[in-house]
Formats: C-alpha cells, structure tokens, sequence
C-alpha cells in the first residue's frame, strides 16, 4: 500500500509533515465559559439584575457563529470583534428584558472577553511545541486582545494572527489562506488546531491539515464534546499531548 | 509652563505615554552587516570570486531605501522583502560583473537575512521592556522571516508586525498606521524605535512617538551613526537603556 511519507506506521500525522501549528484561540486555548459566565454574574448582580448567568453566557456565545456568518457572507459589513460582541450583547438583553445593564456595564462586558484564562495545559503545551515547530494564534479575536490573553495567560506564541488583519472571519476560507502566506508555508504544511469542528472542517477544505482538541468543558457542564471526525488528521487530549504527538 | 503630563521633569518622554514599542528589525534588532558579509564571503569564496565582501554587502544595502521608495511610489510592483532582495543582488552582481554566482548561490544569499543574529543587547532588553510594555517588529522583513529571526535570537516580541501584512513598505505612512490599528493603541501613544532616522521621520509624519538609538556599528566600521535629531522623542544607546527609561 502507499503510504504518504507524512504519516507514522500508524497512519497518523508525524511533526515532520507540518511546519507551523495555528491555533484557535476561544475555547480551544483559553476558557471563555467560566470567566465571561463570572464576570456576567459579578455586573449582573451589581446593578441588581437576575438571570442564570451560565446559560445568558452560553446563550451569548451562541449568537457568534450566525453572526460570523453574516459578515463573511457580507450581509452585515465587517466590524472588529468587540464590536460584534456588543451588537450580540443587546440582542441577548433585549430578549430576556435585561434592561438594567448601562452602555458602561455593556462595555465591561464585552471586555471580559480580553481577560480569559487559559486552560491550564495550554502554557507548557505551548511552550513544548514550540520547541519543535511555528506556533501562532489564528483567531477572531483582535490582535490587541490576542496579545492581552497572551500575556496574561503566558501563552508563547510565536506570533498573533487574526482574522481581522483581512477584515474577514473564520470560517471564510481567505482567513486561513492568510495564515499560511504570512507564516510563508504552504497550506498543505499548516496544523489547524481548535475545539470546534466548523473551524476545522472550513480549514481543511481551504487545503490545512487539521488537529481536533474535544475540551470537555466547552460545551457546557452537562453537554459533552462532539467525537471527532474521521477526517481530521489528529486528535489529542490537550496541547500538551498534541506537542508530544507533533515530537515524533 | 504649561507641560505634557507625558513627559518627565526633564522633559522626556515617560513609558507611561505610551502602550506599545514597536522596533525596526534590520540594523536596530539584529546586525545585519556582519553576517550578511559572512555569507557573501563565504559563497563567494566557494564559487572563486574576488571582491570586498563587506563592501559589496554595504553596497547591497545601499539600494534598499531606493528600491522600497520604488514600490511604495507604485513605480515598481509590491512583491515580497525575499524577491526585492533578490532583484538588488542580481543588479549589484552584474554592477560588478561578478557572474559566478548561480542562481542557487544567489538564493543561498538571499537567505543569509532570514538567519541574522541580534546585537548583544537586543535579547535582555526587550524581555525588560515586555515587563513594562507591549512589544512587536514593525519591519519591511516577512513575518516568516522575521518569526526565524526572533526565534533563533531570542527575542520575546509578543507579535510580529510587517509591512507585508498590507503589501507595503515602510516608509509608507499606512505601515505605521496599520500596526497602530492592529495593536488597539492610538499612534499618539505608539512608540517607533529605529537607528534609522527616516524610519523615525515617516513614523512622526504618521502621528506616532519616536525613539532613535544609534547603532554605532550599523553604518560600517568607519562611519559614525547619525547625531539625534532633535524632534525625536527619546535617544537611547542601546535596548536595555530604552527599557530603562520607559519604566519611569
């Protein structure tokens, strides 16, 4: 049988077939559910507002997909992501009547999203797969806000890609294109790596390979992670365990 | 006397007037004299050609500010800092009627500015300056090289901004604009660095501060750098003395 000379015995994909690893960055690096749910509850309760704020976040970052969706199809025109997180934020508040939050809080919330931690293997998987290879963000988020997580989270990223500096949003096929031209690799040698199957598959249809994190919380406390599909070319428990498994 | 809250007794810019230090590459980071004529020496020598190597390196050198303005004016079309690079050497060879460097060997050349190592400062400096402020390159350089450069020299840029990201060069005012943009800070509170002072010249054109470090190798063992100009912001001798003075 051929055998592609990218792949170990096992048919899976070797370190040596790629040369930079691109990141998405919600969820898959950092945990966006627990710090936007708290700093929900923390404004919520003080301007004296009442809601299950684990289900509001949820409800929140449900609104993102459509949303991207709409500006990649150009029915919306682009804005930054802090401007999209805004419009999302009113809907959610209109629908459940939430009118106590000012613009002031609004804007407190939206910055929540500039200060999530990440999950705790991502510094020293990080840190150990750079040793071995590129590693960069590919994100939604600004590069300000990338950077902000970055630092605070010590995060080593080689660098900070977003799909801002192309004024588009995954999962338009350009975002991921962008990346490989700037890295200066080629498409076929880039790991896209994320929690979320759409990323993902857009990436693989614009020609990247691809690396499936399943985060167990993403989702929700109660909502497990979907299985992964057998097209992506590795899975792995976390990051540490995709910079052992691109060490080979 | 009326005084900018932004500047010290002295007069002098303070680190917190500004949020972010962005750095030439070339010259002001990394010293790009020595090992480019290291390599020119090196291939020369193979391939059985005589010249003054760090003559000649000078030389190239000298027809990058002409050749960026070329691009920048729309006189020439964008293409990559590697392709331009190419296109001066095969006009420097032929100057000089050099004909025995194959087009391998002048790829190999073309090269030698993706491994350039940093100026004994650049390393502790910048992880200083990190403690204090956000740091990026803003180079003519890709960010695949400069991402080599930074990771071969360690140093700890929390991204990498290059003029390639809009298909431009510095000195064109929409590079310094762009990393503006990209960062999330005003180009008020932006801070260029550069031993160039043209680079500095076009960076306040464009409404950002200015830092000028004179970089007493960068001009070639004979010639003294430049005297401050008096409307730059701050002079520093080296990366370390910059972090210094902007941790006041």
């Amino acid at each position: 049988m051929a055998r592609n000379p990218a792949t170990a015995d096992d048919g899976r994909l070797t370190g040596t077939a790629v040369d930079a690893v691109v990141f998405d960055v919600f969820g898959t690096v950092v945990d966006w559910r627990t710090d936007v749910a708290g700093e929900f509850e923390r404004v919520g309760t003080r301007v004296g507002a009442q809601a299950d704020w684990m289900e509001l976040t949820t409800e929140w970052r449900s609104l993102y997909p459509p949303t991207l969706l709409r500006v990649v199809s150009g029915e919306i025109p682009w804005q930054s992501l802090d401007g999209l997180h805004r419009m999302m934020l009113d809907e959610l508040l209109a629908k459940h009547g939430l009118t106590e939050f000012s613009d002031t809080d609004r804007a407190e919330l939206v910055q929540a999203w500039h200060r999530l931690r990440p999950w705790p293997d991502s510094p020293d998987g990080l840190s150990q797969l750079r040793e071995t290879h590129i590693t960069a963000t590919l994100s939604n988020g600004s590069i300000g806000l990338l950077i902000q997580l970055a630092r605070t989270g010590g995060l080593p990223f080689d660098t900070i890609l977003s799909a801002e500096l192309i004024h588009s949003y995954k999962p338009d096929p350009k975002v991921y294109l962008m990346a490989a031209e700037q890295l200066g690799v080629s498409p076929q040698r880039l790991l896209m790596t994320a929690c979320h199957v759409e990323d993902l598959r857009a990436a693989a249809d614009a020609g990247l390979r691809t690396a499936y994190i399943p985060r167990p919380l993403e989702w929700g406390p109660d909502r497990p992670a979907p299985a992964a599909p057998d097209w992506v070319d590795l899975t792995a428990t976390d990051i540490s365990d995709l910079a052992r498994q691109l060490a080979r």
